[in-house]
């Protein structure tokens, strides 16, 4: 696929946060009190498109990310779609193999780095008038193995073996295209977050039913007796048929989570969320040993900060869903190596979404994954979250319980100017007339 | 141990980089041309002391760090010496626990927390007149105990056992302490760079046997045959009593390891330092099981960047030797926990060393592990690297190649004045004479 000759010209970084503490929203055992945020990026060019990817995080911090971003895209600036484009693994390798910005590993790093990689990926996309999806269905076998640093994944996943996969899937690409043209992933909801009352989450339950959701989670990670009485009336509120999931959000030890998670055999559950430490594979193990005969598998990966991480969880079958985030690992990149690894061991694909964006990026690799890798719909949950949709130029929509396939260029993230204008930290309107207290990491829970 | 009741009135963090690229010091095969760099940390305080913590790094990124330490400090600006001092977990969970912040996990954002908390337990011995390893020796078992966030490692290691294992080393302590009142740890040193040729890499063997030093390491990570005949070259060199260790510096993937190591077995090496990457525990599991019956064990943890992955690491028996950094995990509370577990399952704590001040902060944690927590100096060795100690007021000295016991109060880490004037970067003399290109994140090899 040949990409004009574009010249990144210019990074805008911007930081942008929304008190969504003020209504408790999206809260968890961790993070009490989050301000949904995003460090979005603007790759402008001489070709009139721009690049834009975000980083999602829960307010303070956000600046953190803006700072890696800004000194990352120094290493951009004057470089051409052309050279990303020929061969995108080479911008990977500048980035996470940078010579000296290495050491600064995962988490901050890592997530900086996806950022710029994001958005050049997205840029393409533009170029081609084609959404992200669309893009990465249309690669060939080869070039997508290209795209991945095989070093330290090999053991599990060979660039042969993937071609192979990949290649094996394209017969069929044109009609699995076809058969999700209207309708994307199949998605599911929290409904029962930890700061609601039985009637909010019945009330939730039905409104999601009602368009069409069958798929459910509940927040755990309280007390254990409190939190099996809120799984019994998630379950009695939507009948045995339906999916249901809980999340305990990396709450407990390996020890406590097995008592606890004792408590959840006879509910019928489809999963078990980070029940535990996001990168206690070995403890990952342990639970996946003791509750081998329960009806529930793990699910983790959304604070899974590296192919490595993902690596061990799935060629061990720790886990029984890869819940891929769009922006913790490296970007495109990372994200289809997993997604790869993945489809090998047989894990469905059930994207983290929520916060700001992230369903508006995940739908792109949920459709990637059931069009040409997994190959099919049948195990896949993508989750969904109805929320600061208003902020986007092309917002997410389902339909039937599914995905609406997106069809915006790109990503299809441009935020409505106007939001970006009022939730810019700390100087847009929503921010420069609070109180210091509301403000950065000096706001604490 | 009572703590005065000084306040934190300020916070200074200044970005220090040494142009170490120059000579090609330290150079392994990820990080080509580092330059030696440090996030150092001055909290200043209305008793006239100061809390003194660095951050090591390669180069570019350190101001990833001091943004993020800047911004931590907000946190801690106005407390207490006694609020830290009575209950250090608090600051601890206060910062790695931080309500949004903690979404950034490892890297910067716990290198960055570890800073503001080593700057405290400084402060703290400071206030005491004691070199930190003496502070620590010096605190009741149950005190070390609550020090440890105990959520994520307690299946293997509880608070009852680090609380019984110290208790039962208890007793000797004194005499432990009065053995090692002149000379400290045993030291090893690397004699082969990658850039050194083969007399160079003699000349640096005999200059540190004249110094009494006895272990040696090698980098490997390049041509499998070039690596063997270096390690045959060191062999004959040191002669077959001297320690001869590698350090890959995780330049291989599992499979890549198996090949290479394999041609290790016959130098009676004592461990292979980082085949893998940093966070592959099965990685390393599947090695030890390979390597089993082979003379030399594996050793890593420099790069690990949470007691959870050290967690795994031990528990499985996959690492023969625990090499603790100072400051890539969540300073002295996180390496305590670390260093309990290594001596639960019996396995060295050998810290990782060189940079900049990097031995001048592991010497206190080998102090404290071979008197108060294994309790023993038969199986530990301390990394040494004779590098930039004209930098600090406190030089770290080697004797018999042991470090000698430090005395200066804290970590002993106050650089001096002219050389951080120079060194600041970019206004310092040392780079704002430099072209562009030489400098930050546009440096690239």
């Amino acid at each position: 696929m040949t990409a004009q000759k574009i010249t990144i010209t210019s990074a805008e970084v911007i930081d942008l946060r929304v008190p969504t503490s003020d209504a408790m929203l999206g809260s968890d055992p961790f993070h009490k009190m989050p301000d949904y945020s995003s460090a979005v990026l603007h790759l402008e060019t001489d070709g009139g498109l721009r690049g834009v990817s975000v980083v999602f995080t829960v307010g303070a911090g956000t600046d953190w990310i803006c700072h890696g971003i800004n000194d990352l895209c120094q290493l951009i600036i004057g470089t051409t779609l052309e050279d990303f484009a020929t061969a995108p693994v080479h911008l990977y390798r500048r980035l996470i193999d940078h010579h000296q910005l290495r050491w600064l590993h995962d988490g901050v790093f890592r997530m900086a780095a996806g950022a710029v990689i994001n958005a050049m990926w997205d840029l393409w996309a533009k170029s081609l008038d084609k959404p992200l999806w669309k893009l990465l269905v249309d690669l060939e076998p080869e070039f997508v193995a290209d795209c991945i640093d095989w070093r330290n994944i090999s053991d599990a996943l060979t660039r042969d073996e993937a071609i192979a996969m990949l290649q094996d899937r394209r017969a069929n690409v044109g009609k699995r295209e076809l058969e999700m043209s209207e309708l994307g992933p199949k998605a599911y909801c929290t409904a029962g977050w930890l700061g609601l009352t039985n009637d909010q989450i019945l009330a939730t339950i039905r409104k999601l039913q009602d368009q069409g959701f069958d798929s459910f989670k509940l927040k755990v990670g309280q007390d254990s007796q409190r939190d099996v009485e809120r799984i019994q009336f998630m379950r009695d509120a939507i009948g045995p048929d339906c999916n249901l999931m809980v999340d305990a959000n990396q709450y407990w030890g390996v020890e406590e989570a097995k008592r606890h998670v004792e408590a959840y055999r006879s509910f019928g559950l489809k999963w078990v969320e980070e029940p535990i430490a996001r990168d206690d594979v070995l403890g990952y193990i342990e639970l996946a040993s003791t509750f081998a005969d329960a009806d529930f598998g793990f699910a983790c990966g959304e604070h899974a900060a590296s192919p490595v991480i993902f690596k061990q969880l799935l060629k061990s079958g720790a886990i029984k869903y890869c819940q891929i985030d769009a922006v913790r690992v490296a970007g495109v990149n990372d994200v289809m190596a997993i997604i790869l690894m993945a489809a090998k061991y047989g894990v469905p694909v059930c994207p983290h979404g929520g916060g700001i964006a992230l369903c508006n990026m995940i739908q792109h690799y949920g459709m990637w994954d059931q069009i040409a890798v997994a190959g099919h719909s049948d195990t896949q949950l993508v989750e969904y979250i109805d929320f600061l949709q208003e902020a986007v130029e092309s917002p997410v929509a389902t339909k039937a319980g599914c995905y609406v396939t997106p069809s915006a260029p790109g990503w299809g993230l441009e935020f409505l100017s106007a939001f970006v204008g009022k939730h810019r930290f700390p100087d847009g309107e929503i921010w420069n007339t609070r109180a210091g207290s509301r403000k950065g990491a000096a706001f604490e829970a």
